[in-house]
């Protein structure tokens, strides 16, 4: 762990073994250059990322202090199986901060007025690097966005534009932002829930396409939140070729494809779209980037209604975060850094469903993740939502399965959050879920 | 100018005089380097920065050439007073870009997990502006977005949020990106246009008011887009009070609040809200930095709504630029910055002002902006929209008075960009200007 690291680490943990309380005051800089060792940058970033956490508050007179909310995101953080992004402690930032000051000392001018599409050199990119994949995608094709969500928002805005009564169909269990998004605007959901052996409801499906009362089938093809599977080469077949015969838009979730624990990177269903129906959506937020919220959309025949939906709504994307990764791809220095990220995703989801397999009782169903870094647990004896309620009262944050999938079937599920996993400081979380779950009361006499 | 912007401007000269056609081969970067006798780099950073305007591509084996809508787009930029955004060569990007790399380097590791409302110590230095302004605010209440257009978004959106027929009024003439999200979005506009005396058509309002039919009131109080003239006090009481009188919301945009003529920056209409109704849209885009679009939104009481869309929406906000401007902020180095800004704005209204009262037939009422970088020209003796499609074929972009005031009113208005007037340069096309406005049959006859 770097100095810094272990500062951070070193407050968190005394917060947390009620050493200090909210609003004690803590060390001033001059105090952790001494106690530490360190220099007084590192003790600044300290500090500074101890505020990010939401741990320390600064006063402009009094220095630092425990901040009001931080005992309880200390609980929150002591065994977050239920949080949403990947460990940070995962990523090797350094080679893209290289990246990013080497070009911004160049090209600092160039970023003074928006690109509306993005930076041309980073669609080039994309463009390129979707080549090297072998499939083929022209810059001109790319949209730039402010994250993945935003191409999510963009491409599902775009297929519902003007519709009275919108439905998209879900491939199911999905991610939360999608769900949230298609609830907040008042998009009705068509569930599209793969049965035990794989089959989609697809007379349903189609029932509703010939009565057209659905524009788009949203979806994740390869290794999907929250399970990490991908969805088969059949189904995909079967989905494309319904929104071919109806003529809908496919809106593709593409945020977990360099994810895989496998080396080679799966082509996503866009790389068979004929006719432009395909909005690929995806980002460098998961691979690579986190904070940086930079994403593309590859929006098909959607671009104009697109573009003209971006210009509304964020106009166009920050400019030098585009700039740092066209610099970072250009050089091929992600490749290193995103197989080094797969192997320590496959290494943790590893560990904790061989964890979780020791634990659990028999009948919980655990489908081995083939990339991402959930782990998703299905058929529980009991409700997730009043099970994560009770983790909650232990410090321990659970996701209950009902973000990813509404009403009973999510219920029934649990999401993990395998980046998080260590088989030592979380044995005691996992303890407890395995308790939990064994003495739940039967579902059907609850 | 730089050596790189003599480059660029010396080959796009050679495309607008026909020395190059589209498809045609530039010199290699090599032989750049010899003509001019800059380094590498320079001769690399004038390439990029004319495929980013549209006039080269870059082809992997061939070098660099003349881009298909290169022709068009030099046409387009040939007289730029109908241009959106404040011309690139009025900042100076050089210390923001020395904070950001300072920035980067100590704090790389903390980029790497999204912060839901924004970087903490971005969102300190606004309430500390706010504070060194006179004016109370605190970081708590502020939201990072994605430019000043996704505050905009956020801010109308949370406050028509799950209305039947929602309706906003509209100060008019407005910010074209308001305009076209209420378009885009089916909200009904009750224009608020004031008249030659300045006053605001109350009556009409407060009758919609009482029917409970809008929802909030949008506005700019200072330096409003287009004509660069603020919002009376008188009319600002008015409009609070009313507000307050039938609890809606007020929308601000505070885009160019930091760019006026005088020294000192007026308060926001918001630092007279008493209970959190002001919604705030403020954005770094205009001021310092326009292509980081780091913009933010003080929601006041709709903070809820406005979070839960914001991450239905972009989630986050990406953090290096945040780190960026907090940087440049914290060392009070946004200051000079502001200051030379505005004189060179003053300056180049004032001249372009100047420049059009010598030439335009007495009847165009020109009233003198007191801030930001348009002269807004009304009572035309024709039709703006018309006036710009023949001013297209001489060359010349104009941006017709409709994009900021629907329908006849905006059709007797034009909107200048003063920040790319040059008397030298564009004396041709304030001349075809005055021409065409002096010849045009009189409206009533037309």
């Amino acid at each position: 762990m770097s100095k810094y690291g272990s500062i951070v680490q070193h407050i968190i943990d005394s917060i947390e073994h009620g050493s200090y309380q909210a609003g004690d005051a803590l060390p001033s800089l001059r105090q952790l250059v001494q106690q530490h060792a360190v220099s007084l940058n590192t003790a600044r970033r300290a500090y500074y990322e101890l505020e990010r956490l939401g741990y320390v508050e600064a006063h402009s007179r009094r220095g630092y202090a425990v901040a009001a909310g931080a005992v309880h995101s200390a609980d929150r953080l002591a065994a977050p199986l239920g949080a949403p992004f990947i460990h940070t402690a995962l990523y090797d930032t350094r080679p893209l901060t290289h990246a990013f000051i080497g070009a911004m000392r160049r090209y600092d001018e160039a970023l003074s007025e928006p690109a509306l599409a993005g930076l041309p050199a980073l669609r080039r990119q994309i463009a390129q690097q979707a080549h090297a994949e072998g499939w083929r995608l022209q810059a001109d094709d790319v949209l730039v966005t402010c994250g993945g969500m935003e191409a999510l928002s963009l491409a599902i805005a775009a297929v519902t534009h003007g519709i009275a009564e919108p439905c998209v169909a879900v491939l199911l269990p999905a991610f939360p932002g999608l769900l949230g998004w298609l609830a907040e605007h008042g998009v009705r959901v068509l569930p599209l829930l793969p049965d035990e052996h794989d089959q989609l409801p697809c007379t349903q499906l189609e029932q509703a396409l010939a009565a057209g009362a659905v524009q788009a089938i949203a979806l994740m093809s390869a290794y999907c939140h929250p399970h990490g599977r991908s969805l088969s080469a059949a189904n995909q077949q079967r989905l494309l070729a319904l929104a071919q015969r109806y003529d809908i838009a496919i809106v593709e979730d593409d945020a977990y494809r360099q994810l895989g624990f496998d080396e080679q990177v799966p082509l996503p269903l866009k790389a068979q779209d004929s006719d432009g129906r395909v909005l690929l959506c995806a980002t460098f937020s998961k691979s690579l980037a986190p904070g940086y919220r930079v994403g593309w959309l590859a929006p098909g025949r959607y671009a104009d209604t697109v573009r003209r939906l971006k210009l509304a709504h964020t106009l166009a994307s920050p400019l030098p975060n585009q700039l740092a990764l066209a610099e970072l791809l250009a050089g091929g220095r992600h490749l290193p850094l995103l197989a080094r990220l797969r192997t320590q995703l496959a290494e943790k989801v590893a560990a904790l469903e061989q964890a979780l397999a020791l634990r659990l009782p028999p009948e919980i169903v655990l489908r081995p993740a083939q990339g991402g870094y959930f782990v998703w647990l299905d058929n529980l004896p009991c409700d997730s939502v009043q099970l994560a309620a009770e983790a909650e009262r232990e410090g321990i944050v659970l996701a209950p399965g009902t973000l990813c999938l509404p009403g009973d079937a999510g219920r029934r599920a649990l999401r993990l959050n395998a980046s998080y996993f260590d088989p030592l400081q979380q044995q005691a979380a996992l303890d407890w879920l395995a308790r939990a779950l064994r003495q739940a009361p039967p579902r059907d006499a609850g």
